[in-house]
């Protein structure tokens, strides 16, 4: 039997590169939008609308939707709330439909419809993930979403803990440089993560505007095993 | 005083976010085409013309020049001699201009140039490079040349072993994730390099065209101080 292989793309700039129509692809923006996006679901939201623009976001709230929008950590003044995974309670969440704008996610979750599946990973739904994998015959590519195209360390962690979660699976099987560069920073960063995480830019980033609160909470694994995939142009529970 | 500071760039897809007009560009592709340009060096040769196109080397060619050009380890017929840094002896090159095609590297040098100042970077010329840059007041930005536009470890290793080393001079700092992903790479692999090196891609690549005999040689470190630099379209000694 063919092994499938497993790519990690550190950033959507370098997208083209890794393309596979034949993949399952996982995006993931750890801090904090795809966690974010998975406590929505945990919270019982009926699906979320991604959006790159704040331009969109706008125009999709004066349409009635409810809007998460913030740039640079500042709550945009036309949406509802902001980014944080803190904010999409149940209270505010459980049976809507959401419209989530962000930074780098969304650029991402575009371009990864090439692939045969999009799913959103986190932490939170890290073995879930990796479980879900390994059944279907496809292969896997995880998407970081980096920052404004640079690489970035947290989301190359969770792409390391994935693809040798996956990897455990004598299925599959990876050539690619990007995949063992992740596997190995992860088994550096474990044993002391939150160490590890505050040597980071957008740790920095997140203290700044005092939104670092999540930080821990976006580290947790296994919070549920609800994984949210691409239909059409929003996300649902797969 | 302000500190400067000190990046990677993993691809040359990623140039345009990380380009920066202050800085010391050091491009290397280890395995094997900066490995080669360094020896070159070493062994005497005058100049050295980095082209991307075989049809460019061959035009230089008919010139008169002394060409080094393969593909996939098939060393071109109109080529006089490959790419290994062990073809370019002194016997061949000392006091002669060699152009020199190459997959990965031109298009990196090239990139390189809206820098301060573009140098040829191997663990051959390592300790050289990171005295120079230590006392220049300029940033540090590391191009690694990756491989067709992805990620590869060992220019990533590479890059770590350099920003470590200057570093260790109190004028830098990085907040580069980039940068502290190379150094713990570099930190995961400098004890057993050979092993750690024997996973990587192009490790696969060379051996299957029984072109691996260089790969230790260039891992050695400060086998020289000579630093190429790019003049023009050229590259001389520093």
């Amino acid at each position: 039997m063919e092994l499938r292989k497993i790519e990690v793309c550190y950033s959507p700039a370098l997208y083209p590169y890794y393309e596979n129509p034949d993949a399952i692809v996982v995006v993931t923006d750890v801090l904090r939008a795809s966690s974010a996006i998975v406590t929505a679901f945990m919270n019982g939201v009926e699906r979320i609308i991604p959006v790159g623009t704040l331009k969109e976001a706008k125009s999709l709230k004066d349409q009635g939707f409810m809007v998460a929008a913030e740039r640079d950590g500042m709550v945009r003044d036309f949406a509802d709330f902001g980014n944080s995974p803190y904010n999409f309670t149940a209270a505010r969440v459980a049976g809507r439909q959401i419209v989530y704008s962000t930074t780098n996610g969304t650029n991402a979750i575009n371009l990864a419809s090439s692939g045969s599946q999009v799913l959103i990973g986190a932490y939170l739904n890290l073995t879930a993930l990796a479980q879900h994998v390994r059944k279907e015959q496809k292969d896997l590519l995880v998407l970081c979403a980096g920052w404004k195209s640079k690489f970035n360390l947290e989301d190359t962690l969770f792409a390391g803990a994935l693809a040798q979660l996956v990897l455990e699976d004598g299925n599959f099987h990876t050539i690619c440089d990007a995949t063992l560069g992740a596997i190995d920073l992860y088994n550096v960063a474990r044993s002391d993560m939150m160490g590890y995480i505050s040597k980071v830019a957008q740790n920095g980033r997140l203290k700044k505007n005092k939104l670092d609160d999540v930080i821990g909470y976006c580290h947790e694994s296994d919070l549920t095993d609800l994984i949210p995939v691409l239909k059409d142009d929003h996300l649902v529970v797969l």
